[in-house]
């Protein structure tokens, strides 16, 4: 932390494929401003980062700044990029051509900038107000519609040899038949996301009711949840008919959550973590995912680890943006 | 690295329930000693100490070096040990009551003392003089009688919130029979280790000869190198056979082969590491091993992950804490 850094205003941006959030903070920790964009879609990094700098003066203006008066700016993106370079890769949501991104920012501010990866500034935003306050040696795994990590060891994130840390999606945690789930999604997606992530979970209700028979279909609450539409049904559907102990439910979460929960252990006995936070729309869900998750990772785990919710939900990355551009975390 | 420190000479002691190695060794690299003994058994750490001193004194004699002149002492052992705290905790091989090692050691030397765990030091070891040298992001996973784990991040050891990070054996790459491999063991051995260390590997061939047809059986070279005794099988003719074509044995070997490169695959996408290094005695069998262990693994990587086989053999671990007590890396 240096205390110079800490003094005046910072703005963090997370970047998602469809929502963009702005957070403006002083150093000393107030929130001045969290609000929530639509992302424009823009086919190179030039026009997008026109567009970022245009929304975030706009959202300046209204509480009377600009932004050449911000001591520093934080940006997290959904895919691989470093604060060393600012090149965005493997990034699907926003499938631009390689380029640095942070000459095209010096164009809008010339002061302090910070680029990291989306889940790792999720991470700072928990440490700095969230879940993970005052931890040194924090594990957090996101699980949405896909399956993310990152790490925060000896207080600082590690990123890694190339920025890739934390590829949580990818672990292994059932050898016999991984293998065929990445030959069945040519690698796009990991295994651990193949069956545990939203998309996952979406995935195996659809299979379940097409084969179910139709009594135990049509007497299952997803169904009733789905508004009556198989094609409807998704993760939060199963989630809440599961967390009212629906039969058909329990029985399709049951390979989920045991394999988060066998992901999460198989991590903490690698990292030895004070905390394994768990984030994003799954974790989310309710009490019934934290507990299935913790009882089950129990009984693989040989000591006890600490697993939370994380706590600011979709304002995580924005605020560990900004606390990284302030480096009161990084 | 501290200038200061890397000159004079320094003194690397791995200890193991059956043998400890000592090394000795000038801060600019020179070898000067590397010398084995057979550990005496001692019921409380005080003997033990004295014992290893005494050791380390005769050996010093030998070049014309007493104790005193040491500029520092490294020290590993099989089990949780840290540099802040020095009582040795979940060590089996040495079974003694809980005790703060360092006023033992200061009875007989008053320099720098650095106590750490085996398998942090033979990385260390692999990193100042083996496989690792120059790599900054390094994975060791050590497969022997056990499994351990060790990793060098940002070019220092990790070692976790209660120094208990690197515990491989405890990894999950099978989830639906881990579980039930965790309850057998009374969660004394970690379920990777279970199936893939030397013991598993062992565990696994005199259940098959328990199994397998008489003609099967006979016909087997496991057999012959076992000198005609199934009592007498162990992990190495297993390696030594299945390097061979025996039929057998490249079945035995399928299950601890497919799990060591799951959770290889796994802490490399959870790290994104330059390097794993694969030490211990089954790793070091011969190239059959390592080349199964990297086309296995490569199957479920994402990314190209490196996968070397450590160099120093049973020498890492002294040579490490040696350079570990020079402060040449740690």
């Amino acid at each position: 932390m240096t205390a110079e850094r800490v003094t005046g205003v910072y703005a963090g941006i997370d970047v998602g494929g469809t929502k963009t959030m702005f957070c403006v903070t002083r150093g000393s920790g107030e929130l001045l401003l969290m609000e929530r964009r639509s992302t424009a879609a823009h086919e190179a990094p030039a026009s997008f980062v026109a567009w970022l700098f245009g929304e975030l003066a706009q959202l300046l203006a209204g509480i009377e700044l600009e932004v050449s008066q911000l001591a520093g700016i934080g940006i997290g993106f959904p895919g691989v990029i470093g604060d060393a370079e600012g090149c965005l890769t493997q990034a699907p949501a926003l499938p631009w051509p390689a380029e640095d991104i942070r000459p095209l920012i010096r164009r809008y501010y010339a002061g302090r900038i910070y680029l990291d990866n989306d889940v790792n500034l999720a991470l700072l935003g928990e440490c700095w107000k969230g879940a993970a306050q005052g931890k040194e040696h924090v594990l957090m795994i996101t699980v949405g519609t896909g399956i993310g990590g990152a790490m925060l060891l000896n207080g600082r994130l590690y990123k890694g040899a190339d920025f890739a840390a934390g590829e949580a999606g990818y672990m292994i945690v059932d050898a016999g038949q991984d293998r065929h789930r990445l030959l069945a999604s040519g690698a796009d997606f990991g295994p651990l996301e193949a069956v545990a992530s939203g998309s996952g979970i979406t995935a195996l209700a659809r299979a379940w009711f097409a084969e179910a028979d139709p009594l135990a279909r049509t007497s299952s609450r997803i169904l009733e949840l789905a508004g009556g539409s198989c094609a409807e049904i998704d993760a939060r559907h199963v989630l809440q008919a599961a967390a009212e102990g629906d039969a058909a439910a329990l029985s399709i979460m049951d390979q989920p959550l045991e394999h988060l929960a066998a992901a999460v252990a198989s991590a903490a006995v690698l990292l030895n973590p004070q905390l394994v936070v768990l984030g994003g729309g799954v974790a989310a869900s309710g009490d019934y995912y934290m507990k299935e998750i913790r009882e089950r990772a129990g009984k693989y785990l040989p000591f006890p680890v600490n697993i939370e919710p994380a706590r600011l939900g979709n304002a995580a990355g924005a605020a560990g943006a900004a606390a990284a551009a302030a480096a009161i975390l990084w």
